[in-house]
């Protein structure tokens, strides 16, 4: 049996990362920008995915750079936005783990 | 550009993955899952939990197989789980596919 030592805020750190991914609006979101790394503001993306209104792609794009998911930058009179490879590693390596504990199993 | 061509239901699909990972609670009970794959039933993970009542345990499990999470197998009067690697590697994938993208840029 393998230990896997975590901490309850680990847990609660980790999950919260999950939770900016756990919403299709949001991930959609994610998806543009991983694509078009810092060459989208908010109305670009609103542009690209059409069925979201402009304060909803702010407020999801707002919960995600709060959440340390994005970085940005202000060109001009516009924020550009890119998502953090490092937070996508920490989640691959949650998974990585996990995926070697249940192959073991 | 990488055109990343996805229909809005597989949003809603790969979303609702990430979502079922997103609660602590949820995260714990998986990782538990993954170390110690169809040795546990809800009182095991109940015990090794704490802070858990036994209800909400089994609300969570019950969550996660519908969602497709886990396999499950009656064994006497307990029920064991364990989690689909599939998934986990389904999930890994998209983080993959978005860092892929994210790196390029």
């Amino acid at each position: 049996m393998i230990q896997l030592v975590q901490q309850e805020s680990d847990f609660e750190e980790e999950a919260f990362l999950f939770k900016m991914f756990g919403d299709p609006a949001r991930l959609h979101i994610l998806y543009l920008l991983a694509e078009q790394p810092g060459q989208l503001c908010v109305r670009d993306i609103e542009e690209e995915i059409g069925r979201l209104a402009q304060p909803s792609v702010s407020h999801h794009l707002g919960l995600l750079y709060r959440a340390g998911l994005l970085y940005r930058e202000k060109l001009g009179l516009h924020i550009y936005y890119r998502v953090k490879p490092a937070v996508l590693k920490k989640m691959a390596s949650i998974l990585g783990v996990l995926l070697a504990s249940a192959n073991k199993g």
